[in-house]
């Protein structure tokens, strides 16, 4: 869409706010705002494969969205590492769906952030889902954060 | 362990290298001389939750390695994302088992690296199983590059 200004994102936590306010509300030009114009982006839905580069995503989205299930979102446990050009954001999604009186098991994405001219903008967002209770391996309820540990 | 000697890694590849001969190797101690010794490494192994912290890092690959499944790595469509103090990594894992005549289903990990006082280490670590066959969402089968499309 040449010509269609795009919204800066001064921050990455702008882009994330951004990502997830349109994918609640099912918007594909507002979801492909958030991601940067770029050969290399990449989405891992869960249980998916890699999809690479722009028309991909655009299109794992449009299809997602055209399903018109309503999503509404809650995150929890977000960590960032933050570099200068990169931010690696970890959140644990919790999914509730329009019409739905069970919320889906939560979802681990790792959202990866990368500045460029025009702000902050998505290159990858890799989901999966996350065990529904159970005790995984090596294991205990996640703290929000790990008490340190120097080797 | 104070005292002990951690190897260099000049390059986010040199990281990457490590990370998967130690993983075939089942070699705990040069696993965790790849991982950053910081709170916020986390990793997400296929199908489980977020573990976060060198100690709930480690004690997963404990655990893996005292299965004593022997595995090797074919790494494929290997993409990357290179900052100034984080590179990231998305990789596809076909995985051999020693005794299996099948190969499991491929991995797609995302690995993230960080530039420390002691070169390039790992911070990230998710992986998550690709659908083994079958038409994915949006997808057809993938391309080392998509074409560009600029927007």
């Amino acid at each position: 869409m040449p010509g269609v200004k795009k919204p800066l994102f001064p921050a990455p936590q702008d882009a994330e706010a951004a990502f997830y306010e349109a994918f609640t509300k099912c918007d594909l030009d507002a979801m492909m705002a958030v991601w940067a114009d770029d050969d290399d982006i990449y989405c891992v839905h869960p249980g998916g494969p890699r999809l690479t580069g722009v028309e991909k995503v655009r299109e794992s989205w449009r299809q997602i969205f055209a399903s018109g299930q309503r999503l509404t979102f809650q995150l929890r446990e977000q960590q960032y590492l933050q570099g200068m050009m990169l931010s690696v954001h970890s959140v644990y999604e919790h999914i509730s769906i329009a019409g739905e009186q069970r919320s889906r098991g939560p979802v681990i994405a790792t959202n990866v952030y990368q500045r460029t001219e025009r702000g902050w903008r998505m290159v990858v967002h890799h989901a999966s889902p996350a065990p529904a209770g159970g005790v995984p391996v090596g294991s205990d309820p996640e703290p929000r954060r790990a008490a340190k540990t120097l080797h």
